[in-house]
């Protein structure tokens, strides 16, 4: 299919575990925007619950969803007024637009604008599809020794990358990430690549544990076997379980800091430890500003992105996709191809 | 009575609600010490706690303990090896004493030494005392222009500069303090005397909005009255109370520091708001280094201490000193006047 | 002069010592934009500069230019779009205009977004005129409490509170500011106003360090009579010139901070100084994001501005006002006030 | 040799370039030290410096004075109250004693305590010794994966990770390293290890280029060649070289920080670019806490410190060793074997 066609195929979420594949308009860029062609889309645990249940909390479906925001591509066409990337480049997708005027956009955090919107967060849909268009320097080039895979995947990397920037990781940080799914998987990594003189991760599942070795956790533990971790100067908290939370809180180093990657509706302190060591929290959403750093960390091979892809399926096997990780429990990434 | 003499008469809380005056020796200042004729020392709501249960948290009495750690006074003597302050010094006592050799100690955060001993925590005496000893360099110089009373008070008020310096508060920062009992108001204090471009005190008693607005606040709110707060940048959570902390949460703006001062067993945050707003949450534990900077604050006039004393006590008035906020809804400050 | 007519009044560099008054049309703002009448515009030291010389190091006249950019008004129309502020408001103007969407920009650092138009910054004509547009949002509404004159000086305040807040000053730091000029004034004024314990000001001139004292140094010293400066924390180096930094940096404490605010073509640092005590030395230009915290210093009274307006001039005075400071010794600022 | 001896041979330079060794009493180690078997000292450049010159700045030799302060050793005999390391563990040593009650100390600044006593340092002797006593928590345990060579080049390591800890190194950073001796290259590796995108190196010497490339350096430039440098978030001035820190500061993107690692007596800044870029330029001085960090950096392999060894000398050849770098461009670090 050429970007001269008029209609594209999409996968869409009709209603909770209800996808279906349709035809659609191939969308035009308008001015500031580049339309690009999908390589790979990789699946998110979110794109999982809006499958289950419709919603993440207070963002509802109320209307058809495509899914999909870890979005790899090529540039098909150009808007008016884009100078780059051009026709032709590959690139890795940042799927966010934020309004560039509100306080928070014009202060250098366009990702707490009020008014962002997000692929595959309702009403916005995501790449399930074969044809996106984005603003122009939403795609990022990417170099050519990253696979469309590996550049689908920059999307959680930037997750990781934002989230290990929000503490201070660098030579003789003794780290702990609690959760090996891929969020976590990818913040071991990221703290491999900042010099943590030591990375922990802690998962109850004993593959999980095995996985996060592989990818350069110096210890891996199970958190309900009551080992002692090692103290952590630095959590990074990717499951959004009370009880990880609870451990690693425990684990903390005097004056550490704990950033929170994981969602969920609450999290409980125990104010007495995060007082007598003087504790730092930090919530997280999303990233912003770290696409080329995530590029350029993939790029260096300090983080293995294609070895985390565990299954490849084509538009019409989103749902095999979106069920990978239920039900393989070796599954990391399953990557759609929109084809 | 004179620093020759051998006995002093000491307050000991013996058991939760029975408190002795009692003679003991007055205490010869060790090598690097100074030995110190207390003047005043105010109550803190610790002190209360003692008083009441015997414990708080994990610190439990086992034996008769002195309570007091709010202390002022004149250097009566001075150990082996001690340059200053000079016999007939005026002083602030930090009450705290670290081991100087953990890896806390040498990076700064003597506080967070696990070995301290702090005065009026079990099982380390406190300063309802004639004559207490300290180590020379936590017996700070004051002015003439400070009162005893408000060099006492400078305890306090390091818990207060400690918290504030927790966040970025400067020109422009809008700071929400919750609670108005003492701590808060040397908190609204310092965050005025930082600069902040806007304060809000809140409380659900009536007369303490009126002595927050008093002390400074720009506004002084009812948290049950379902007023909709200001914009906070920076919250300091003064009252210990999930009621409180959870309307300051939702008072936050984007990228605002919430700093625990109030102490508790446990909080729960709403982790959603938590992180879409991408809030720090700080856990704080006394202060360190902060004494010489609080004095200069209360000598410059920014923060009035000696307005906070509703109340003296001698020696055998320290039970009503304890519970003199508890009879007088009017009462901020309490001190007690060894004599 | 009511904001229909279509002629104003502008007073214009032609040459280096040669302005005139001239008639030019009343600019229409733009979507997006305000037409301000202006009040108030307070004289800067570069203004004289272009006066005297046509240029400041890279930045030449190669045509008329319209001086002034320290500007009060109120606002005489909108344009399409624009909400606030409204006809009628009385506002500080912030007189540059960043292009919103280079690196710079979005990261919040519009300052120096390398496509920046600032008022009288060749070839971008500035405010001593009766009428002038600037976007929306950089017309910054002011209380009521606040004089044109202090409105005015919100500008050179914005310079104070930009480089002050480049350097933690808070209780207990001890600062030290170079040259008892306007920006030297207002930045003591400012580390006044965040708290320092100490804030000295150096200066050669006997009656500017009296000026400096009525302002609140805690101590004004002679540079060349060879008294020792009390150790400095933070150094606000408002001078531009070489003996002032040396001065300085041989005051430094360790892990001191330099802001360097003062202007000038090189500096030379001591490097032994500079590593033995770990300085950090940082630039500043201009300033961004810091009207409002200005605005709400100034309105608290933390900062006296009508006090240093030392005398008054209207357009065809203007180069009165621009040679005010060389013919008096005792001037502090001029302002002109376009009528 | 072993513990029990009480003589020990030294080389001790009695004058510029007059070194001799000598016979001297084993030292024992004193309450808390530990006595250390030297089994590597590393050249560093000061070492050279004393030999040909007799003094560094302010510092000179008044007397005869051992070199060496780059050491790693076995624990040989332990003092009173010494509870690790242990007799028999290897260690590489932190050549500083600092006096742990002054300001610096206890604010865990004790690099910059006005009392520290530094190996090789006048009148400290240095490590070109058999034997040399250290205070026990200064001598930290290397794993047995480090060489003796490697483990004694933790300490310009230690230097290194210093640096970049002034600077937030992470992943996405652009890195220039001015100079590619020994230090430039510890620098570089650094960078690479705390996961910068990019690190140019320059340095005048092609051989030096090469070195630098194999070390890992992306971009190797000859600053004489005009050559653009790209962009830095983050320069390391490892030369002391004015030409260099030129050529740096013109390299710098706006907001970047420059580390100042090379000595020198004075460094000259461009006001106008340091201005116009807000730049921030930092002084370093040796390190503090970062020995654990840069064992476990070295120990992980992402800092190769055995590459860097070009020849090996006996105490006897400490002259060669200190004239390596001269005679052969090729030599970058030479390692002298008390044996």
């Amino acid at each position: 299919m050429s970007p001269t066609n008029t209609e594209q195929r999409v996968a869409v979420l009709l209603a909770p575990e209800r996808i279906a594949v349709e035809s659609r308009p191939v969308p035009d860029p308008g001015p500031g925007e580049v339309q690009v062609a999908v390589r790979a889309v990789s699946v998110c645990g979110s794109d999982v619950h809006y499958y289950d249940h419709g919603r993440i909390g207070g963002f509802v479906m109320h209307g058809p969803l495509v899914l999909g925001h870890e979005t790899s591509g090529v540039v098909s066409a150009v808007g008016d007024g884009v100078e780059a990337p051009a026709v032709g480049t590959r690139v890795a997708l940042e799927p966010q637009r934020n309004c560039g005027r509100c306080e928070q956009c014009v202060r250098g955090r366009y990702h707490l604008c009020p008014w962002i919107e997000f692929f595959a967060t309702p009403p916005v849909d995501g790449s399930f599809a074969q044809y996106v268009t984005v603003p122009a320097h939403r795609a990022h080039p990417v170099p050519d020794t990253l696979s469309d895979d590996a550049a689908a995947m920059i999307e959680p990397l930037a997750v990781a990358v934002h989230a290990a920037g929000k503490a201070d990781i660098g030579p003789g940080t003794r780290v702990l990430v609690t959760g090996g799914g891929p969020v976590g998987l990818l913040c071991l990594q990221v703290a491999r690549a900042c010099g943590a003189a030591h990375v922990t991760v802690s998962d109850p599942v004993a593959h999980r544990r095995e996985v996060a070795t592989g990818f350069g956790a110096d210890t891996a533990v199970d958190p309900g076997a009551g080992t002692d971790l090692p103290p952590a100067d630095v959590v990074l908290e990717c499951s959004g379980v009370q009880a990880a939370l609870d451990l690693a809180i425990a684990a903390t180093a005097p004056a550490a800091t704990v950033v929170l990657v994981g969602t969920g509706a609450q999290v409980t302190l125990p104010l007495d430890v995060v007082q007598a060591r003087e504790l730092t929290v930090k919530g997280t959403f999303r990233y912003a500003h770290v696409y080329p750093a995530a590029i350029a960390l993939a790029a260096s091979g300090a983080v293995r992105l294609d070895d985390m892809v565990t299954s490849h399926h084509d538009l019409d096997g989103a749902v095999d996709a979106l069920l990978a990780a239920r039900r393989d429990p070796g599954a990391i990434k399953a990557v759609v191809r929109p084809g």
